[in-house]
C-alpha cells in the first residue's frame, strides 16, 4: 500500500487544527453546575475521559466544579489558555470573543452555542459575522457555532455533551454535519461486541470558519488517523471537496454516510444546515471516481469502518462464503448476487477433495461455485480446518465465515478456534455469529483479537462488497499510475 | 377491521396440525443426559419454558434425566402418547415409526433427524418414503425429517433444541424453511429491548408430509395468532400457497423474508432444501397482489411484526415524521422519499400554530410538509405536545417520532411522556429512541406499554411504508369488494 504514499509531505509543526484536536489548556465558557447543562457535561466528560491538558471552567460566582476551580472571566485565568469552548446563549459570545482576543494566547474556540446564521434571520446571521470578525483579527479559528465539538482519543480531549461515552482507541476518524447523527454514532460504536471509538471526532456546525473539507484534509495528514467517516448533508464548495477527498482517498479510505436520496430528504437536509444536497446521482456517480465509499446506514458505516481498519483488502473480487446454516448462507449469496462487481470464488480440485474429508457426509461442498454449507453437524475444529483450506487457495480473495451455533457448538470454543486463522490472514475473513447474547462472548474473543464481526449475514456481505469495491479501486488507479508511467 | 372476517368458519374440534402444537403428552426418542445433545436440549428446553403436558424421555438403558423417569422404548410408556419427538439417527427411525404404530395412541411425529432426501442419495430418500409409508398407514402425521421442531407459547410446548430461549407470549406466530434462520430469529427476538416471543414456531425440514401451506393455514385459523412471519426458499406447488395466502392475507398480515433474490442466493437454495426459488420478480409481483408482506432482513421482519401486532394501521399514507434531531430526521426523510406509496402528511394552520407555541423558536415546523425539526432544546413535555398536536391533525395518518437524547433529555422521563399517548392513539406512532444502552430503559416503557421502538430512523421508516402498503392493500379489497355489491 505504500506505494500510494508518494510525494505526501508530512508537516510537523502545529497546524491549525491541532489547536483544538491537540490543544494542551481548554477554558470552559458557561461551566455549570447543573448536571442537566451542557457545561456541566462537557467537564465531566473531559474528567472521565483523562484529559492530560489544563482544564479551565469559567463562571462568573461559583468556586469550584468537580473539584476544578473556576474562574469568574476569561482575563482571571492565570495559565495560557489555547483552546476556548464557549456554552453560553448567543449573543453573550462576542464579549468572550473579546475578552480571548485580548489574551493573545487563545488559537481556537468552538462554539457550541446556538441561536446564529442557521435560524435565516438577520440580526442573528450578523451576530455569527460579528463572531467571526473578532476572532479573525485575533488570529482565533473556530469550530461552529452549533456545534457539539471534538473528540481526540489520542490525548483524551472531548469538548462534547453527549451523555456515557468512554473512550478506546481506533485508527478511524470521524467528522458529522449532524451532532445528533454524530453523538448516536458513538452511542452505536460503544455497544458493539468490543466498544469502539473513533480516533478523532468532530461535528462542524455552521462551518462559519473550519469547515469538513478543512478537517478532511488534517484527518488526511494524521498519521493516527488511517480510515475516515463522514455523515454528509451537502457542501456548497463540493468541487473543492471532491478534490481533497480524492487525494486522500487513494492512501485512506473515505466513507461517506450522504443523505438526500431523495427529494424530501434533500428538503429536510435544506431546512436542517442550509446545505444543497445536489442531485443524488451525481454525487454517487462523482463519489466512485473519487474512490469514496458510500454507505447507506449507520450500521454500514461502523461495518465497514471496522473492517478497513481492522482486516486487509482482498486483492481480487472472487469471495468464498464458509457457512454451518443453509438459510442465513442463502441470505449472504443473495446480497452478494446483487452486486456485480463480486464474483464467486471458484475453488481448486484440491481444495474441494480437502473439503470433503474435513468437514460432514452432509455438507454441501462449491454449490454453487465458492459456497460451501458445513452443514450444522461440522464442529469446531471443522470450521477451523476449512476456513485454512479457503484461504489457503490460490482463487479465493476473501472468505464470509457464517455460523447459528446450536447447542453443541460453543460459540467462545469456536472463537477460540478461528482467532489465530483470522489474525494472521494475509486474505479478509469476516464472521456472522448469529444472534443475539448466545454469540456475544465469541463474539468478543475475535473482534478483540482479529476483525468485525457480524449478527447478520446481510451485514457482512455488505462490509465484503464495500472491501471489493475499494480493492477494485485502488487496482484501477495503480493500472492508470502505470500506464501514465509507460 | 371486522368487516374483512367474513365467511371465516371457527374449527373448534381437534384439527390435524393440534396433534403437534396442541399436544398433551410427548415422548422424546433419544433423550439423552449429555448437555452437548439435541436429546438434552430438548427435555431442558420443555422444562425450562414450563410444558404443561406429560414429558416421556426415552433411552435404552437410562433411568433418570432431569429428575423424569425414562423408558426403554415406547412400548413401555403406560399412558397416552399423542407426540413423539424422534432425535435418533436416520436408519434408526422406521423402528420407532413401527412401534409408534402399534401403540395406536400416537397422532403426530416430529423428526428431528437428518439425513433423509435431502442428502439426494437414493438410499436415504428411500428411506423417508418408508417412515412417510409406515406413519401414513398408522394415520400419524409427520413434521420433517430434518427439522428443529415446534415451539407453542400457549401451553408452553417447545421441541426445539435451540438454546437460551425463554417464551413470551405475543400474537405473532412463524413458519422457518431453515432451522438455523428460524433458530436465530428467535433468539433476536429475545435481544430486543422487550424480549419478544413468537406464538407458534415452526421449522418444516423437509416436508416430507406437513408442509408450510398447511402450517399457513393453521396459522390462518388460529385465534391467538394475528400476525405471521416466514422465511422462505421455495415451493414446489406455489399456486397452491399463493391462494392459502391471498385467503389469510384480508384478515391477517403475512410477512415473508423470502430468499433467491439473485441468482447465485437462488442456486444456493436449490443446494440447500431442493427448493426452486422461482424468478424472483414474479414472486415480487405475486406477493404484492396477495397481500403478502415482502421483507428484506431479519431485523425488518421483527420490526413489521412487533408494529402490526402492536399498533393500529395507518388509515391512509399521510405520514408525519417528527424528529428531534436533524441529521436522523433527514435520514428517515430520505427513506420515506424513495417509496412512492407513501406520502408526507399536510399539516393544517391550526396545528402549525399550535406547534410554534409549543415548541422552541430554532424548531422547524411544516419545512418540507409534514416534517418537524423539533429541535434539540425540545424537552420530554414539549415532545408529547407536539406529539399529540399532529396526532389530532386530520390530515396526519401515522407518525414516526425520532428522538436522539443529549444529556438534559432524560430517556425515560420522556418515554413516560409518550407512552399513554402512543398507546391510546387510534393512529400508528412508530418511535426512534437512539441509541444504545443510554435510552434502553425508554425503549422497555414504550415497548411494554404502547408499541415498538427504533434505534435506527431508516428502521422506522421501513416499518411504517410496510404499515401503509399494507392499508392500501386492505383498502383495495374493500373497494373491489363494494364494487361487487354495487
Amino acid at each position: 500500500m505504500n506505494s500510494y504514499k508518494k510525494g505526501k509531505k508530512k508537516v510537523v509543526s502545529k497546524r491549525s487544527l491541532d489547536h483544538f484536536f491537540n490543544a494542551e489548556s481548554v477554558a470552559v465558557i458557561g461551566a455549570s453546575k447543573d448536571p442537566g447543562k451542557a457545561g456541566n457535561q462537557i467537564l465531566k466528560n473531559m474528567l472521565a475521559v483523562g484529559y492530560q491538558g489544563k482544564i479551565y471552567p469559567v463562571h462568573p460566582t461559583v468556586e469550584k466544579i468537580f473539584d476544578l476551580k473556576c474562574y469568574p472571566d476569561l482575563t482571571s485565568i492565570p495559565g495560557k489558555v489555547e483552546l476556548i469552548v464557549v456554552v453560553i446563549p448567543d449573543f453573550g459570545v462576542p464579549a468572550v470573543m473579546r475578552q480571548a482576543a485580548r489574551r493573545g494566547d487563545v488559537k481556537a474556540a468552538i462554539i457550541i452555542a446556538a441561536g446564529f446564521s442557521e435560524t435565516k434571520i438577520p440580526e442573528r446571521v450578523e451576530l455569527e459575522k460579528e463572531v467571526l470578525s473578532i476572532a479573525k483579527e485575533a488570529g482565533i479559528r473556530v469550530f461552529g457555532p452549533n456545534c457539539v465539538g471534538i473528540i481526540n482519543t489520542v490525548n483524551h480531549l472531548d469538548t462534547t455533551f453527549a451523555p456515557n461515552i468512554r473512550q478506546s482507541f481506533r485508527e478511524v476518524s470521524f467528522i458529522s454535519q449532524s451532532g445528533a447523527t454524530g453523538a448516536s454514532i458513538l452511542m452505536f460504536a460503544q455497544d458493539q461486541p468490543v466498544p469502539f471509538g473513533f480516533n478523532k471526532w468532530a461535528h462542524v456546525g455552521n462551518m462559519s470558519d473550519v469547515d469538513i473539507i478543512e478537517i478532511l484534509k488534517y484527518y488526511g495528514e494524521d498519521e493516527k488517523t488511517k480510515v475516515i467517516g463522514m455523515y454528509m448533508e451537502g457542501i456548497e464548495n463540493a468541487a473543492d471537496f471532491l478534490d481533497e477527498a480524492g487525494k486522500i482517498s487513494v492512501e485512506k479510505p473515505i466513507l461517506i454516510l450522504k443523505v438526500g436520496r431523495s427529494e424530501i430528504g434533500s428538503k429536510a437536509a435544506e431546512s436542517h444546515t442550509g446545505s444543497l444536497a445536489g442531485v443524488d446521482l451525481i454525487y454517487d456517480g462523482v463519489f466512485r471516481q473519487t474512490g469514496i465509499t458510500r454507505v447507506m446506514t449507520i450500521e454500514e458505516l461502523l461495518d465497514t469502518a471496522k473492517a478497513f481498519a481492522m482486516q486487509p483488502l482482498p486483492r481480487g473480487n472472487r469471495i468464498c462464503v464458509l457457512t454451518e446454516a443453509g438459510g442465513p448462507g442463502i441470505i449472504c449469496m443473495d446480497e452478494i448476487g446483487l452486486c456485480p462487481q463480486v464474483t464467486m470464488a471458484t475453488l481448486s480440485q484440491k481444495s474441494v477433495a480437502k473439503l470433503e474429508e474435513i468437514l460432514p457426509p452432509m455438507a454441501i461442498i462449491n454449490r454453487p461455485s465458492g459456497y460451501i454449507d458445513m452443514s450444522a453437524a461440522a464442529l469446531e475444529k471443522a470450521h477451523r480446518e476449512a476456513l485454512e483450506v479457503v484461504l489457503a487457495d490460490e482463487g479465493v480473495d476473501g472468505v464470509i465465515l457464517i455460523t447459528v451455533p446450536p447447542t453443541f457448538l460453543q460459540p467462545t470454543l469456536l472463537a477460540r478456534e478461528l482467532v489465530e486463522v483470522v489474525k494472521n490472514s494475509a486474505k479478509p475473513v469476516l464472521t456472522c455469529l448469529m444472534a443475539g447474547e448466545w454469540v456475544k462472548e465469541g463474539r468478543i474473543i475475535l473482534e478483540e483479537n482479529s476483525g468485525p464481526t457480524f449478527d447478520l449475514p446481510q451485514r457482512a456481505a455488505r462490509t465484503m462488497i464495500n472491501m471489493v469495491k475499494r480493492s477494485n479501486f485502488l487496482q484501477r488507479i495503480m493500472e492508470e499510475a502505470g500506464c501514465n508511467e509507460s
